[in-house]
């Protein structure tokens, strides 16, 4: 799914490509035809787009198309043609590229797909398309896309049925995929969300996903971005967006796809399995500050109230120590106890925190509510709400003064469908509900507990009231743990400083071999890991005196060539107290080893004292390219691969951060002490972790993967075991 | 969130009692009044009934009423009245319900709140209600209700806004919430689902979410019911009709909410935490083959596929053991790659796999599909099938012929909005679709990416062609995988037997106390479970005696009255090896125990043998009254609580169930051998684990949890090395 990195022509001025199809005015259709469905596709919307100047349908051969004469090229056409939308089949797109460029025309959208998908052949139209960008200066949007909806410029060059956008909003949409852009306008839409653009980027020859959220940081009206991908093709520009998006305050909600792919090579080890491909993505997003979402819904939501509904900055959350004494997070005001115990059940899940209501704002709706109602977050303010049009807006505004409340949800009180006989009512309702939002202390989100489109009546009374009510009780309070998630991360958020990208694994790239063990440990040594103690033994008599001076007990395993997993083939020996055992096992390995392995590889046996207090943990730095660097952390043992109780970061990582990844483990307690067992000395945990990965920094492009399995995490020490390091000629 | 147990009047009768709802045509209105917003809603959906046959407004004040006459009571009425629709305030039901039932009418739907919300004087009127309704055999529906909507009939007593359904057919929602009644009626209209009734059952004093299953799986007409519901008030009842709907073949689709709530009493055991309230209901909702969803939309799209959607008995799924060769499953056709990317991802979180199309399969795809269109499953079947009416069709049928396909999953090449201009071409879509949709050998379920509404044009053009097209991708795959588990659950499905209702454990009930340890360990093994031979010795002499006939190395642990947790008072000494280590281990732990509690209490020390080899196991056996009784297998030792790998099942169990649950542990490899592990003997596991149970059942009511921890699993044995037992007298 990871697209090869190419470096395309706008690269560093994509500001002003993306500005040149949303300058479009004037626009030529070439290849229109009756007989071709995207023709009659952009034919339809263009014609129906209100901001349209000029339309030009071109054909070389038909006098005709969609009921319109065609000239013959755009040669023939004297005025100035601001973009050419290309519905001709992949063989003939260079030429017409090359007519276009020769024509001045700045920018085209090509519809076409058998590029990146129609192998050599499609590589070389590619390069061609991206060599003609590059040399006339030409933005082109797609192949593969069905276009895009400039929904603020009323211009609409989509090849795919739609409905004509109803708002105009402050989110854009970028999707590598045509299709999905266009329904992600269409939800969008359905959920009363105003869009700026959307761009369907396709293979992203020439304009990508990366381009189009360059020129929307800086666009004033935007503010959030969406983006639907496939692959990202260049992490380094991904990350410099990332960056510019977080800082500026405008988030980005991705919807990444192939989760389920099977990622490219994995690394040889038992972490491997931990570090598919898209857990990297996973990790770097997080890191990044983009909020990843699983569905196009989510996406849609999230984006919604990002866009339209208030800042969610500094909500109580698990995890942020809100310390003794009543606890402090959102409110929820409904108008039925079922949406009470709805979103009850989903804050939890969500990992959003209900306030406790301070006495007096108990005092304050116990006063306004019907006699006998039960004062308690969630509020059901009852049905009574529905009959008192007042009394939503006035129980809002008591919890919103509640100084416990970091937030409020509040059940919008204004019916999904009505006539035209109860708009009056609704438009008052609505008023009210504005000017408890607008008069509150905190950010108010307004939601509908089902997930339906927003009905036309319904949209009108709403945005003549300036209200934005998001869709679906789940789905929204999702999507505000999300946006309180940005709020606190995208401060903080800095670039990796990824490496430069590295060749993929594969046929071209040096396969990884293992370090020899006492070398691996070495080697960790030298970096300033604490490594215990170990002596390399060529026969028992010295294995034992080894054995002596590291101390009983002692564990003795093969040293071998090639050997990765010692136990399986009988190469370890655990617990030896005295010197006839380990004189024993030295022989039983030795003999054990020869069985399965050339004597030749064979080069003795390591001694080591055996510590017996700690907890367990393994410690892994891997190549995660084109991310950078992955920093593993987790229990260890026999329970890395059962328990899966690991958390990643790339690198670089400070002190604090592996201490938060320590407490991030959801064994954390066995760490932390309690029930008999001493706490581990976490700050001498985290000194070697930064150990381990400045090792692995020395090893530079050479670092396959550095596994250490286990880390004992004692109450005083912590020490290195065992340590399995995969390298590759560079 | 549990309701008290009592009985209705209804009860085994309840067939009729919901059938009187549904045979209403003649309807008094009482207490109709301007001013209360519940008659206002009532007035205006029972006019825009087109099945109401006479409406009488009943108010004994005014003469009007909604801009009609009124009448002062209902014995002014000459003509039968089917129903009555009761408005007045909680204060004045009984009364008014009296002359209902004294006019002979056989139905009333009562909307008051201020019964069970309402204390003492709400528990009153509730009693009276039921009483009443008792003596006078009449049906009501309520109180603290919005009502009903009689979709197939015509007749649409309920009190908040609604539009008029668009759509008769095979789905009943009941809801205990009117509010969320109303909003699944609109939500699955909106998704193009057609309903036969909706209830809001309210507090069910009389007619409850019980009833209407029994009612609705004995109509013909009806195929799935959804159910909203905050408690289950009789799991009797309950697993009666999830037993009968099972067998009948209509599938039960819930939302149960209340997850977040905390539960009753936590049992006094590391496995208390794992056992909560919702938990049970969890547990016992999937034993009766019931299908648990989360949210209102899943709940709508569920029931929506279950009901207008194909069979889809016999998916391959993750553990059902399709053997080597290719992969069976569903098969995925899209006319985006992204379709089908979104759809991968999402089948394999939901446990649906993707077959792999036979070689036939692909020749006659490649021979249909365009020049280098990529055959795989998911099937891209490119944007082409948008311009050929008849190519989607035909791939389908060629994906449908697969050997290897078990269902198809496409997505709906009808577009989702249209003009009247295109409506021939949609209409011809259409038909194609059902007739790929009919001629194909397996299951095909229709699928739009995003769950967007149904619009009207599209909803008369599928109606037409008899198609059922599911929203959204995501929501759609995770409800073919519920039907799937479905359709494998409920032949299987059998009734758990639950024990007549216990009294919640409260003020009124005794305390659980622990049984000794030693009495606890000889109980066990009086019931036939496999307990390690340990032995009760008073004094350092005797422990040493015991050590040396259980056989070195042994441990020594505290045996004390109340003391439950040994090792925090030092109690317990592991891997003792000679006479000096025991006789020294002894005084110190008596010394130490003696610190800790009353020296009256301190029994001695149990010393027991060290067993080294298997797999530390929890099992647990738990009073989950209302629900029977809860075995609860899982990882022991000092992972129970870190890890929480653990199964539930009520009680009875066979081998054969505990076997699955022991496969069923994330943890099952620490069990089946492997990397230099022994497998442990589950047969012996699983003979200990039912002995556990058959232990359990001796103590009868007295049981209020056996925990034994660990029961190590070894290679040869199962043996129990601890068990704490807590009972309660009855």
């Amino acid at each position: 799914m990871t697209l090869e990195v190419t470096a395309g022509p706008s690269a560093g001025d994509s500001a002003v490509a993306v500005g040149a199809l949303l300058a479009a005015r004037n626009i030529a259709l070439i290849g229109a035809s009756d007989r071709v469905a995207w023709s009659s596709g952009l034919y339809r919307n263009l014609r129906a787009s209100p901001g349209l100047g000029r339309l030009w349908l071109v054909n070389p051969v038909s006098g005709t198309a969609h009921g319109e004469p065609t000239v013959s090229s755009v040669d023939a056409i004297d005025e100035d043609i601001d973009l050419a939308c290309v519905v001709v089949g992949a063989g003939r797109v260079v030429d017409v590229l090359h007519a276009v460029a020769g024509r001045g025309i700045p920018a085209a959208i090509v519809i076409a797909s058998g590029f990146a998908e129609a192998g050599e052949e499609g590589a070389e139209r590619s390069a061609a398309v991206q060599d003609l960008a590059r040399a006339h200066g030409l933005t082109i949007l797609g192949p593969n896309t069905a276009g895009m909806v400039n929904v603020a410029g009323g211009i609409w060059p989509l090849a795919t049925m739609m409905s004509p956008p109803a708002s105009t909003g402050p989110l854009v949409i970028a999707a590598q995929s045509g299709g999905v852009a266009s329904q992600l306008l269409r939800l969008s839409q359905a959920r009363g969300i105003g869009a700026r653009a959307v761009y369907g980027v396709g293979n992203e020859l020439v304009v990508s996903a990366v381009d189009v959220v360059r020129h929307h940081l800086r666009d004033d009206q935007t503010r959030v971005i969406a983006l639907y991908l496939e692959g990202i093709r260049d992490p380094q520009a991904f990350a410099d967006v990332a960056v510019e998006a977080a800082q500026a305050g405008k988030p980005l909600v991705v919807m990444k796809v192939g989760r389920s792919a099977r990622g490219g090579e994995m690394v040889m080890s038992h972490t491997g399995a931990m570090v598919g491909d898209d857990q990297v993505v996973d990790v770097a997003l997080r890191q990044l500050g983009v909020i990843r979402v699983g569905t196009l819904e989510d996406l849609v939501t999230t984006a919604g109230l990002l866009a339209h509904g208030p800042a969610l900055a500094g909500l109580a959350r698990p995890g942020r120590g809100s310390g003794p004494g009543p606890s402090r997070g959102i409110a929820v005001v409904s108008g039925s106890g079922a949406g009470c115990t709805m979103a009850a059940d989903r804050a939890a899940a969500a990992g959003l925190e209900l306030a406790d209501f301070a006495p007096g704002t108990v005092a304050a709706l116990a006063a306004l509510l019907p006699a006998g109602t039960e004062v308690h977050n969630p509020l059901d303010a009852t049905g009574a709400v529905l009959g008192d049009l007042q009394l939503s807006a006035r129980a809002v505004a008591a919890v919103a003064a509640d100084p416990n409340v970091d937030a409020v949800l509040c059940q919008s009180m204004i019916s999904e469908r009505f006539g035209a006989d109860l708009e009056p009512l609704m438009a008052e309702r609505a008023r009210a509900t504005a000017e408890a939002v607008a008069g509150s202390a905190v950010p108010v989100v307004l939601e509908t507990d089902i997930a339906t489109d927003v009905s036309p009546e319904l949209h009108a009374v709403l945005a003549r009231a300036g209200l934005y009510v998001s869709r679906g009780i789940d789905q929204t309070i999702d999507a505000m743990s999300a946006a309180a998630w940005w709020a606190e991360t995208a401060p903080g958020v800095r670039h990796p400083g990824l490496p430069p990208a590295r060749p993929p694994a594969g046929p071209g790239r040096a396969q990884a071999v293992p370090m020899m063990q006492l070398e691996s440990l070495e080697f960790l040594r030298r970096s300033g890991v604490p490594v215990l103690p170990s002596v390399l033994a060529t026969d028992a008599a010295a294995a034992v005196a080894a054995a002596r001076s590291v101390g009983y007990p002692v564990a003795v395993k093969v040293e071998a060539d090639g050997v990765t997993h010692k136990s399986d083939i009988g190469g370890v020996a655990l617990g030896l107290s005295g010197d006839g055992q380990v004189a024993a096992a030295f022989e039983r390995i030795i003999a054990g080893a020869a069985a399965s392995v050339d004597r030749q590889a064979i080069r003795g046996v390591l001694v080591v004292p055996m510590l017996q207090r700690g907890t367990e943990l393994v410690v892994s730095v891997s190549d995660a390219a084109p991310w950078g660097t992955m920093l593993t952390v987790g229990l260890g043992g026999i329970w890395v691969e059962l328990l899966n109780d690991v958390v990643h970061r790339l690198l670089p990582v400070t002190h604090t951060d592996v201490l938060a990844m320590l407490h991030g483990l959801r064994g954390r307690s066995l760490l932390t002490g309690g029930r008999g067992r001493k706490p581990a000395n976490l700050d001498r945990v985290a000194q070697a972790i930064i150990a381990v990965t400045a090792a692995a920094a020395e090893l530079g492009p050479r670092l396959h993967n550095i596994e250490i399995n286990p880390l004992l995490a004692g109450d005083e020490q912590a020490t290195v075991l065992d340590a399995l390091i995969l390298v590759r000629d560079a």
